[in-house]
């Protein structure tokens, strides 16, 4: 298969789409969007995709939580065939970047297109996909439409979320239009594959075109409390103390220690933060009382993620003990590991030899799409390049031709998968 | 001099003060209020005090800043003698505690009528003292009456000051009544007694009916920085992080250790807190960006203040060294150690003698309007115990037989200073 991935119509794919909630920056480094779920901008990003599928003869499906697919079924297709599906999305987090999540949704339609411009004739249909609300910015939950449409999400409580403005998404669909009828569903797909922006710098480092992602590592959520006694900071001397604060320092470099030890003996892959820590009643003259610490833990072994809680979970009966404070700890977000379809891998790498770029495996610590999807079907992740690894912000940058390069893999990849071969 | 403090009559004040910003509970140990600088109930406060001011014969004042003084000038007294001064505040912090300041007030006010009822003479006028906004909890200022009367802080940027509703000190003032033209100065006192709630411990473990304050600590804060870089919690290896929330922590356990060892060799009385921590972005799968940290360092010498901070702004610096970030550090509010009049503590063990109460000398590791009034003037802090150490919570509590106690050991001392007895 010699496909020709046209970069310069991803790139004025993308740069169109980016118009949809565009900041404006002085600084030239800087190409932000703020495109939540819902919004005018969300809605014309839409229309301006659906209108693309349109052009390219592709057939229309919005489904119930505003899914989006656009079908390519050529005469060659045996109708009762299962389609291959890629894509991502639209959605961004205020001030994001214009690739993550378009590239993924633009690069699938670009594969398209690319297919159509040499006259390949799959045997199966090709859906380009785009889920509501990956970011879970707007309306608080991320993955939200893949998790709707692969069943890990009720659809009416997706839609009784609400938005800052108390607006429900049901709602919020319905203003902009998207409230659709079809049925969109992955478990009836041959095969979905995601292309994203790697967040991370393994690419960069390796001079990679593209990453082949053999695990979505796991994430768990823990929240610690952890509870002292507030007290007068000038009155109460140091022995009298029961430091809710002190208490969590030890706990977050316990967990950060905890980390770099399984890092360092079971599993490279493993992370472990506090990323959030809520001091009451944080004030500078006051002993601090109680203290919230928010915990992610993510790795691609289940094993080394619960090595992880469970030392955190050590270092709280450690303080209840030494410092005297009262501990609690919930877990109130847990997903296991993903491993992504070997076959599908093995055709990422296959596309990439024929055209030519490098693809590297690499495991992905943050949440897409893909790892709902491939609940129900399989399913793979490729990644493009991402400067310096900055994502979630205006200075997110991948290059013209790395987004073009890494289509050609995903191109490649979707036309061995369609075409059987 | 044998006086009879009038233990029922002083209750019945604190009482009716109390009634001011009353907060109703269902828990009979609970008995707050929230008397804010400025409010109706404020307002009201002052207006009965007054009312007992005129009721004592005594003769009213009221300052720019609002500071209140009633004066008692028998025919006893030389018209240029300087008087005596005694008494404290009558705001409190959202739901505080009804001794906390009003205590220091009302006794001040029984001692007069104590030395009436059994009619001694002075040689000096006994003023009783209202500062205002003491708390510093309604426009920002603690300590701010004694402040602008003693000259620590200017009186036009005082009455600027505004609280959360944009409303100045001085419209607040005129509004309820309370912006004077007369003027009160400490400079002017021969002397100045305040007994107000310990706050802590040290009376009750040592059943003691008051405290006799040697020093009221010095008090820094300094506001330490610390910047990381704010990345993906799952994407971001352990080995390629800057966690700005790992080096607070190790700061804020720096800081404990730092205390702990001053108390342990050097001065048992030093304490230092991180009481307040914002981490930036704050959220659980974002490794921290950006903390920052309030710091309380107090003790009765200012060398192991000193020698704290350094050991603060040494944690930073090694926090650069080995984990990268880049840090800041200010100190902002810095004030001495204010040692007490020997005099005048001289006098209230005496006065504790006579009047049959054992009184303790002890330290104040709380600011007081003493410590203002100590710049222009000999003063001197007397404490009464408060229960279990609490305050600033409708939990304070002292009992009326101890409110009692104290408060004749205040006049006992008060009538030795006017009698030059």
């Amino acid at each position: 298969m010699d496909l020709s991935v046209d970069g310069g119509r991803l790139r004025a794919d993308l740069e169109a789409n980016a118009a949809f909630g565009r900041i404006a920056y002085d600084d030239p480094e800087k190409r932000g969007r703020t495109n939540r779920t819902g919004t005018e901008a969300n809605g014309a990003a839409r229309d301006r995709l659906i209108e693309c599928f349109e052009d390219a003869g592709m057939d229309v499906a919005v489904d119930a939580v505003g899914n989006l697919v656009g079908t390519w079924l050529p005469d060659s297709v045996d109708s009762d065939a299962a389609p291959v599906a890629s894509g991502s999305h639209l959605d961004s987090v205020p001030e994001g970047g214009i690739f993550d999540g378009p590239l993924g949704v633009y690069a699938a339609l670009e594969a398209v297109r690319a297919m159509q411009d040499v006259g390949i004739e799959p045997e199966r249909p090709i859906s380009v996909v785009s889920f509501t609300e990956e970011e879970g910015a707007t309306f608080g939950n991320g993955l939200l439409g893949s998790s709707v449409a692969t069943g890990v999400t009720d659809l009416d409580e997706s839609l009784a979320l609400e938005n800052d403005s108390g607006e429900t998404l049901g709602d919020a669909l319905d203003r902009i239009g998207y409230r659709g009828s079809d049925e969109i569903d992955p478990a009836g797909w041959e095969a979905f594959y995601e292309l994203h922006v790697e967040q991370d710098t393994v690419l960069e480092d390796a001079s990679a075109d593209a990453g082949v992602v053999t695990t979505i590592t796991g994430i768990t959520h823990c929240e610690a409390t952890i509870e002292g006694e507030a007290n007068h900071a000038g009155a109460t001397a140091m022995g009298d103390r029961t430091d809710a604060l002190a208490a969590a320092s030890e706990f977050v470099l316990d967990v950060e220690a905890a980390a770099n030890d399984i890092v360092d003996r079971e599993s490279a892959s493993a992370v472990g933060t506090v990323g959030s820590l809520a001091v009451s009643p944080n004030a500078t003259n006051v002993v601090p009382g109680r203290v919230e610490a928010g915990v992610d833990v993510r790795d691609v072994e289940a094993e080394s993620m619960e090595a992880l809680v469970a030392t955190a979970r050590e270092s709280l009966s450690r303080l209840e003990r030494e410092r005297g404070v009262e501990t609690g700890f919930e877990r109130p977000f847990d997903v296991d590991p993903t491993p992504m379809s070997d076959q599908l891998r093995d055709a990422a790498h296959a596309a990439a030899e024929t055209a030519g770029r490098t693809a590297i495996d690499l495991h992905s610590g943050a949440a897409h799409d893909a790892m709902r999807v491939a609940r129900v079907t399989d399913a793979s992740l490729l990644f493009a390049p991402s400067r310096d690894g900055i994502s979630h912000s205006p200075r997110e940058w991948t290059d013209w031709a790395d987004c073009a390069a890494a289509t050609a893999v995903l191109a490649g990849a979707l036309a061995r998968v369609a075409t059987g071969k």
